[in-house]
């Protein structure tokens, strides 16, 4: 058996990139990409992205060096996933909610050859640009401006621009050959920065095996059929949009790009285009809750929307499907090249009512397939907990579609993969029929008088109040118990907290703290409910709790005034501070 | 980027094996197998299967060690398909319509450790094993019963039973852990030998990467969603069911066994469990449509049914999907560790009338997802055909999930390898959709005064014809253009050829030939028309050519008498006599 060797016809290294050859020879007639008037086939994508590839080697890009890139959901942002890796190359795609500050923070930690800005961040990149000017790290890249691709003209001629790079590129054969051939699967093909720390950013590599089995996992996981009709709301870079820019391709679908994500742009390119499937973060259910409905008469189905990054509150996931949305619900990392879990509909659950077809929507769900193992652990005995539904532990994961690791940070890439596996850092439990539900980080989980509180469960409890819009929950300190939880809440418009209708029940922090002490235990209640007119949210539109910690550490509780030092020990035991990975 | 370097985490070997652990964490509550009263969950299925592996371990079956098995679709048939893997060994899965030598001389090529055997096929294996005690191989293997699981009792005390290694199996959780992180994913998974030969078998050796990426091709190219309730009609032992036995785990499925493939059993455990998927040949169709109809009252869709093996019939497809089921057609071969093509659904076929939906359907497809490559070459010059839906070339394909090769034979390794693609051995042409649709094997192609002539295209015209239930079409000698098709042709039942009923029109050679005439080219026409009560088939349903070709030459053609010996050499040159692989 051994002496079988492995040879060119049967040995090709995993990567998605052969995604898009397949592409063009499978679906010639297909549209790939809309954008406004822009339409491309997929053999015109191909031939694009042959032709960037081409111009990259002729700039002397090589294997490993990084391009970065800075531009919303555009077709140049989509090509730049084949075409950069096509080089032999690391896309370096960049959270472009982010300042000056931060992102010249990571260009000098990348090492960029070449960035790519998107024209509307001239006045953004000229700062960073300018930042990067009295470094001395000796940062020299290539800057290169991406135009809308029907306005051509607006190209002036002193600088490298992304059309023309297009348009000189000269692909021989034996070179697209080799562009789809990579040396080894192990190979980067993506360098992410996470979001959410104030520290230094760290920088996910991930591998050319590890996005092509993401990318089938998500397409699984999502029951994601053949020609879908993509609108892309959740940002490519963010974590290469869940890998889906990889699946689309796989499956020969369209890209829907769109420049800017409001309701009225979402309703208006479902509707043109019959888009069949969307990812969102929960926060954007909000915006279209408040745009204009959408008219579901030339629709044969609901349209199919991932959401991830936070657990879907049921409210507004009954709300949002009711405009015609069909949720599922996902959770990954940056660190698990994306999607790590699906929450997997089982046929039983659809003899259930609503409500309780929301609440096993809400949880987490099974590890994707092409992961190779899923389990929650006790973190200090390395055990699985049970699987009981109650038994918290730290997620943890295993398989190909992993990181290689964080750029040039070995200590937080062995804490990372301690004992073995991915360490999460999301404290969860197992239910009896084996799906898994986030009860929080690890880092904001409450420690209240030795019990654990998750805040999410309090959250979830605020949000089925119908005047709460948002709510976030973190631990305040307290005299007695060490922490207990402190609400930070916005409501419903029209409802202030002083009541403004007579007709209405006041809303006020007595209220809701009332309403709370009947819906959960009582050690679990909030003593504090600030009210806000919004809340703090990072770029990924995901609450900055560590801001919300920090206002509730000025916060006092009244009703009691004893300190045991005991229980503040306990609490600075059981909490591991630093959280190593940064959910999607 | 080069110094992050693999751990645990993020580098496991890709398996299909591990599919069953996660079946069993989760899917807990679902049914694994139904098998008459039998029942089993994922769970039970895993413990069984842990169980057989630790048996086998302490039997001392190690790496690369083959354990054949000649069995039907019993859920044995299945728990081997991992547990056998999983201790490092290789499935030997047996085709159960060989007969005794056939058997005997793929065991010698095999020389498998253990040899499990279903008791219905006890006569057959004493006449095995009857013919091996004359050979002076040290063939030194355990023969191991399997007894119905629901009738233990039936075992006598000194035969080593498969029941018996189950109960007695004590897997630890150390073997455990080993069992499914295998060395290398790389390593054999599976020796399955092709049919249709009259040489020495070939046996396909696969491995675990390629059994993986095949069974995700599956899915995807099916879109099979999770948890489906799969009929086995297909034999396990044929490409290990087109790699579905994995495929079902990985999606958490019920493998509905059944022993006996006929309509009512098919029938009857469609509608008992709710089946909705199932594989089988086309030849398949004529049983079920032989049967008492499908009651479709209580299903909410039809069944999907994938077919390959050879091309459907559209008129067969026509009346089995009135019947309820919903065809999809794929092209696999045993080299390809199963499927390699998929005819995609393309949503603008629906706005066909349906004799061209089912002509569409006819085609083999585009490349499943997990294969590198696909092409059509011409063999003479290895350029790529034309697109154009005319022009015929070899089909080639290239990836990971290729087989590794034929065990101890080099030789036709090498030739199956030729130019860096496995070549197919099969015929075909790509139309200007991106579609493959095979035209011929290779060596079934007709060369008449140097035209290839497809005997496929003859064949469907025939099937055409409302009296034809089956036609087989193969070349036989003329004397002015070297070769011309010659039919075998099955009627209608109540239709012969003398026509028995008066209001009929007579069926004859005439009347078939001059039907042809109407509907072909005319140097594609049959000169010579057999009519047969059944055609000859091998073990897997499919017409046995060669059979026919002996047939066809000794019968002669009449019309014209004059050898050119010219054309004769010409149609030795075009024709490739040694077809290297065998078509699913």
């Amino acid at each position: 058996m051994d002496n079988l060797a492995l040879c060119d016809a049967n040995n090709f290294p995993l990567t998605p990139i052969t995604f898009l050859k397949r592409a063009a020879e499978c679906y010639p007639n297909r549209t790939s990409i809309i954008y406004g008037q822009t339409r491309f086939t997929w053999p015109q994508t191909y031939d694009r992205c042959c032709r960037l590839t081409a111009s990259l080697l002729s700039l002397n890009i090589r294997k490993n060096d990084v391009v970065s890139v800075l531009a919303p959901n555009i077709p140049a942002m989509y090509e730049m996933h084949f075409a950069v890796p096509m080089a032999g190359a690391v896309l370096n795609p960049l959270n472009t909610r982010l300042d000056a500050k931060s992102i010249t923070t990571i260009l000098r930690h990348a090492q960029p050859k070449i960035f790519c800005i998107d024209r509307s961040f001239e006045t953004l990149s000229r700062e960073i640009l300018h930042l990067l000017s009295f470094d001395d790290s000796k940062l020299n890249m290539l800057v290169i401006f991406i135009d809308e691709t029907d306005f051509p003209k607006t190209i002036s001629s002193n600088e490298l621009n992304y059309e023309s790079l297009i348009r000189r590129g000269e692909p021989t054969s034996s070179m697209v050959a080799h562009m789809f051939r990579v040396q080894n699967e192990h190979d980067p093909i993506s360098l992410n920065y996470t979001s959410g720390t104030t520290d230094d950013p760290k920088g996910v590599v991930i591998s050319h095996r590890g996005a092509y089995l993401s990318s089938l996992g998500a397409i699984m996981g999502w029951e994601m059929g053949t020609c879908p009709v993509y609108l892309w709301t959740l940002p490519m870079f963010h974590c290469n949009g869940w890998t889906l820019t990889w699946s689309v391709a796989a499956r020969g679908g369209t890209n829907v790009c769109i420049r800017h994500v409001t309701a009225s742009e979402i309703f208006k390119n479902i509707q043109m285009h019959g888009v069949t499937h969307m990812c969102c973060v929960p926060t954007v259910f909000n915006i279209l809750l408040q745009g204009k409905p959408l008219d579901l008469s030339n629709r044969s189905g609901p349209v199919e929307m991932l959401t991830g990054g936070s657990s879907p509150p049921s409210a507004l996931v009954k709300k949002v499907q009711r405009l015609g949305f069909h949720v599922i619900h996902a959770y990954g990392l940056t660190e698990a090249t994306g999607p790590a879990l699906f929450c997997e509909w089982q046929d039983e659950w659809n003899r259930l009512p609503e409500n309780q077809q929301l609440k096993l929507k809400a949880r987490q769900g099974v590890g994707i397939l092409t992961l190779a193992e899923t389990d929650v652990k006790n973190t200090q005995t390395q055990e699985s907990v049970p699987r009981d539904g109650k038994t918290m532990g730290e997620i943890f994961i295993k398989g190909s579609s992993v990181m290689k690791g964080y750029l040039k940070n070995p200590k937080a890439t062995l804490e990372a993969f301690k004992y073995g596996w991915l360490n999460t850092g999301d404290i969860g439990v197992i239910h009896p029929d084996g799906h898994i539900e986030i009860k929080d980080r690890s880092k904001d989980i409450i420690i209240s008088g030795g019990e654990n509180i998750s805040s999410v469960e309090v959250e979830n409890v605020l949000y089925k109040h119908h005047k709460v819009k948002e709510a976030a929950v973190v631990a305040m300190p307290h005299p007695v118990w060490g922490e207990t939880p402190c609400a930070f809440v916005v409501l419903e418009k029209g409802e202030t907290n002083q009541g403004v209708r007579e007709d209405s029940l006041v809303t006020s922090e007595r209220d809701l703290i009332e309403y709370c002490r009947e819906n959960m235990p009582r050690y679990m209640c909030p003593r504090k409910v600030v009210f806000l007119e919004e809340l703090p949210k990072n770029g990924n539109g995901k609450f900055l709790k560590p801001v919300l910690r920090n206002i509730a550490n000025g916060l006092v509780v009244s009703d009691e005034n004893t300190v045991s030092s005991k229980i503040v020990q306990q609490r600075k035991e059981k909490r591991r501070v630093n959280s190593l990975t940064s959910r999607l």
